[in-house]
């Protein structure tokens, strides 16, 4: 991940003492995604983003808002050279067949809902577009608590890039062993997420009814909309949650946990996936 | 900033031990920013924000992306209620003779570059929009170290909400004597400084030529965009900048401050205006 990284001089500063050397900084640099289909190419996203698995980025992207709905929609997938700069654009171009609703991308279906913009609208926009149903409350799968504790560890393991900038979020997929399948970082966190959905698309994994997501910072409703889309059951965070995103797991039946570090976690919605944990502790009088 | 909180019930997890409690979550909620100018309205932005301060989130937006250039421009700023919901809309009516050009929201100028989607492309962009030119190499104003080994403390002291929630990034400006003059959070970062930015505006304070900005996260490029188009002589992250931010930061003329916490920092551009700094440590052979 060589492109990920740039090196550059930097004073180090310790109370009054200096010290020069060269810092290694996470690399952001605009990808535009391109859709083509029908005989038309049109522009549908820049994103800020760190260079590498371009073309995952551009599938799970898509994947994501709805506009992909199939691997067989594909018909290729291509990175555009622009001498003299990096390649820093995606091509995707569909089948025929598909049914386009582009303006899904413009992400103003807030607006058509009757109560205007809330929460609420947004959730129930999000669950007409996803591809799969929501999980019924009790479903399976049943990942035990101790599973959890070991993720943080074999995310820090498997992390490339992070150690060397401290600038990149992760995302990360793991099997019920608690094996990473997938380790994508992005100094956008909804990118780490696109790029780990697209290989997952790649690999004809999607839905992903039996794995375990985990995210190196906070759970915004973003990501949860992302795993949701994606078919998880169950999305961790190293960081907290915010309040849509705790709306919409509940929503989709997800299992979302929070602050999963250090041997401790939060449940906030889904706890029923969870066994080997304990009843409330009761202080005795 | 009781809307800025959400109390959910959840289950703490400690090895297997289990703690059902009511957790604060930082709450995140859609806002639409319309524009109204010359008789017509028009849906700008939808971002997903902490409720609070939204006028001022509104503002900063608006200037920022270029599109507000003088509190001068401005006829009217008002928050609008659509029952049953919170308020989520925010309106802005620009004066009659103000020269709007709204494609600079569609946050495309990347493209019209000779080189196609690029760092350097979006950075010759940018400056051709700012309302400020760049701060020349050795200009004022200076900051001694010890200013900025004062700031995280400062900040963290001013931070309403974040103690609770662990949710939200923070965003924070101070005069030259460490004072905090505003300190905004939300669940974006970009959102944060905006709420700084759009205050600024409404108290005739820009350009911001003698202060200094703190964000509580990581400074991205945008970070740096919108400090720049404040007029901002000094940024300082408590985590990691990226590539192009140094970059942008560089062309701009601003000091770029990283990893400022625990009485250290790196410097990444800008050190002549960082006063009070020993000579490089040369070990001892």
């Amino acid at each position: 991940m060589s492109n990920a990284i740039a090196h550059v001089p930097v004073q180090r500063i310790l109370g009054a003492a200096r010290d020069d050397f060269v810092d290694d900084l996470a690399v952001e640099e605009p990808l535009e995604i391109q859709l083509e289909h029908a005989g038309q190419r049109r522009s549908v996203s820049i994103t800020m983003r760190t260079p590498g698995h371009d073309q995952e980025l551009a599938l799970g992207f898509l994947w994501t808002e709805g506009i992909l709905r199939s691997l067989e929609d594909l018909r290729q997938v291509r990175s555009v050279s622009q001498s003299p700069c990096r390649t820093n654009l995606v091509r995707v171009a569909l089948q025929d067949h598909v049914a386009v609703d582009l303006d899904r991308l413009e992400r103003h279906f807030y607006t058509t809902s009757s109560c205007g913009v809330c929460g609420k609208a947004s959730i129930q926009a999000l669950r007409a577009q996803s591809a799969f149903p929501p999980w019924p409350e009790g479903s399976p799968p049943f990942f035990p608590a101790s599973l959890l504790h070991s993720l943080p560890a074999r995310l820090r393991a498997a992390q490339e890039v992070f150690a060397t900038t401290g600038g990149l979020h992760a995302s990360a997929l793991f099997d019920r062993s608690g094996e990473c399948l997938v380790l994508r970082e992005d100094v956008g966190r909804h990118n780490a997420l696109d790029k780990v959905i697209g290989r997952a698309l790649l690999d004809g994994q999607l839905p992903l009814r039996d794995r375990l997501l985990l995210v190196s910072g906070r759970a915004s409703f973003e990501l949860v909309q992302k795993a949701s889309m994606a078919g998880l059951p169950f999305l961790g965070a190293v960081g907290a949650p915010s309040s849509l995103a705790v709306d919409l797991a509940r929503e989709a039946g997800m299992t979302l946990v929070g602050w999963l570090r250090d041997g401790r976690f939060n449940v906030y919605t889904g706890a029923w996936r969870l066994t080997c944990i304990g009843r409330p502790h009761v202080p005795s009088a």
